[in-house]
């Protein structure tokens, strides 16, 4: 089924008339996006990038997945920012599919957390990926180093050279270096992609493929997307629709979305959009600020101030139509909670209606609300999801005016550190 | 070293005067709580529980958990909202301490979740906690009764009555029904305590006790936090004048709280105060949006927008002096990625390098912020900062002019479910 988008909790909020006087602008983005005259033009190759990709590129890739696996009972990926969120919203969203665990590392300084890592996988067959486009971003290049010196204490040369794989530039920077001096495998990332648009680069493919996740799947769904949402017409056109209400409600001082999921696999999901939406669209004093919940939990923690706290708010569901398991609720003979009145239905039905409920009471509450729904949880659905969300923050970015390409305010901090640690 | 609150990073956007001139208010909040005399006084058994726990009781759950885990390889703890996330903060915070894993239940409505979790311990030697007040709650209600089924499949009456573990009303509810009839052991959520402040309860202290944690220590923290932060005096009462800050930044437009730490095992801590500050505050079209980071991670994602986008939010730093582990950054010979400059150091000193780094950077671009930084990361401290934001919370929710222990909107969506599963 694909995936859908449903604006009617926006009734009162966005008029139809709001998102249709945005279609030239809508247009103007779209046009310069397609002839790559638009700002950031530098780092537009996710747009064509599904289509673009080799199907012999990704058996290759599958088969090499296959034989590390052979050798390897964990994998460790070494990546922050684009090179970690990508991979682990996929691995978790398809979590019983990777047939090999995935550990993190590289994606921030917390001793204790390296150090458990360690403990954890230090008897068992390890590999590791490492990503990094210049090889000296901090916390991958730390992590690096000390992981790099844990496998030489444990692993012979020879065995180094297929353990350690690289994922880095065609040629310039830290990494690209010592991996060509090391003899490790190496993985180009491309120079037009950036780092919140790049799971579909082997930035992303190559930990997947090890991982054993589908990526011709999720490749495939993606490829759907851009096709999809490559059409011009706003009627037709969800990813274009998506970004012209977000606009129409940010105008109305709705400066925080809350993606919103019943489905706890969507986590970090969130976590890729929160990302790819904050990082694109937060510059010159703009952009929305993307918070993440996770229901019916977070309904018991944060409910109470989505329901009556500051209207500042909308919300984005995604809700996911079919599950891979079923759970049918026990009859009780005493029925003492009195849920007899689904016994006999699948967990999943409750669910759904709570999502129902949750939508309406917040829409009531003032609460502004879209619900994308996709199919099922697979690699198919959530590589057009990506592709979805990457089409939406670009034009969504041109309708703001910044550049949705660039991210120099992350420098701010690197600058302040490395004086502090005297890099 | 306990508790210290740095504001420094708050000049140019909090006076000194702007404080100094809540101190009238914060001194009537102060006087209502302790009097029993404000806004909803039935639910602040919290103020004084840490001083009125008794040891004995103390030290009979520390041997109750012990001979649970003796019989037990994990435990599910099955609970929502405050009966589950003061549980899962303590213990990831403390996750090297926790003696048996502890998996949860009732929290969502996933069926993937609910179908891997009864999958991955079915060999397992089971103990079950349920917790709530009423044992009518949709999630933690429907959750058990799956999980009971399943328990009755796999163990005899006998053992069941070893085995399932009820936290719930003294005498009312659906729980204690079941509770009662089927033998089960059970303890008692007191009657003035709300679930967002109940962690101190047997709520928390039942299933710590299981897993293995120094609840004792946990609560002589709490202890030092009562008598700390129960001096009327605004300069040296820390929770007061963290109350008072963010009080003065809502006021100037700051919409928006990041809780923002460099240790990943923190996280939970965070969704517990989101719970604690969002529930409190968000009602009447009040509070401040309580949002997480983890950092470095999350300034590779949101520290675009941190530190360029909407000038609309604040942030609030929980830094943890002294950590378990140590992670020697390894020399190389060669330094491509030139980080031998930090080579002989532990990776924590870069990380904290990182954490002064980033709070200067933000408050030059706009981000006022505050750090709490607490000596160790041990139950001790940690019961103390609990007890530091709800005493915190309680006088911001005067402050604000609502009543922080009510959640009347934690029932719009839950009235809309009932009529669509026909409850």
């Amino acid at each position: 089924m694909g995936i859908i988008l449903n604006s009617e909790n926006l009734k009162g909020f966005v008029k139809p008339q709001d998102v249709d006087a945005l279609s030239s602008r809508i247009k103007k983005a779209h046009d310069e996006l397609e002839s790559g005259t638009g700002a950031g033009n530098d780092y537009t190759g996710w747009l064509k990038l599904p289509s673009f990709i080799d199907d012999q590129f990704l058996d290759e890739l599958v088969s090499f997945g296959k034989e590390v696996r052979s050798f390897s009972d964990c994998l460790i990926s070494i990546g922050i920012g684009g090179s970690y969120l990508g991979i682990r919203s996929t691995i978790d969203f398809l979590r019983q599919e990777a047939r090999i665990p995935v550990y993190y590392a590289g994606h921030n300084m917390s001793v204790d957390n390296l150090a458990g890592l360690l403990e954890e996988v230090k008897d068992k067959n390890i590999s590791v990926v490492v990503i990094s486009k210049s090889g000296t971003t901090t916390e991958p290049a730390l992590a690096f180093r000390v992981i790099k010196k844990f496998m030489e204490e444990k692993y012979r040369d020879d065995e180094l050279k297929k353990r350690i794989i690289c994922v880095t530039d065609k040629e310039k920077g830290a990494l690209r270096k010592i991996a060509d001096q090391n003899g490790y495998r190496s993985f180009i990332i491309p120079d037009d992609v950036g780092g919140r648009f790049s799971v579909l680069t082997p930035v992303g493919l190559v930990p997947l493929a090890i991982a054993g996740i589908d990526i011709k799947a999720l490749v495939e769904g993606a490829r759907v997307g851009e096709k999809e949402y490559g059409c011009m017409d706003l009627e037709k056109n969800i990813a274009y629709q998506y970004a012209a209400n977000r606009f129409c409600l940010f105008n109305q001082g709705k400066v925080i979305e809350v993606m919103a999921s019943f489905y706890d696999n969507l986590f970090y999901v969130h976590e890729w959009w929160k990302q790819l939406f904050g990082e694109s669209e937060g510059k010159n004093g703009k952009g929305i600020f993307p918070a993440s919940l996770i229901l019916s939990t977070d309904l018991h923690s944060m409910g109470q101030l989505l329901q009556d706290g500051v209207r500042n708010l909308f919300e984005t569901f995604i809700e996911i139509e079919e599950q891979k398991n079923r759970i049918i609720i026990p009859e009780d003979e005493q029925d003492l909670d009195k849920f007899n009145c689904v016994a006999g239905k699948d967990l999943d039905f409750v669910n759904k209606q709570a999502y129902k409920a949750t939508a309406a009471a917040h829409v009531e509450g003032g609460v502004p609300n879209m619900t994308i729904t996709i199919g099922k949880g697979d690699a198919f659905h959530l590589g057009q999801l990506y592709y979805f969300f990457e089409k939406a923050v670009a034009v969504s970015g041109y309708l703001l005016g910044v550049n949705p390409f660039d991210q120099p305010g992350v420098e701010a901090y690197k600058k302040k550190m490395f004086e502090l640690i005297g890099k």
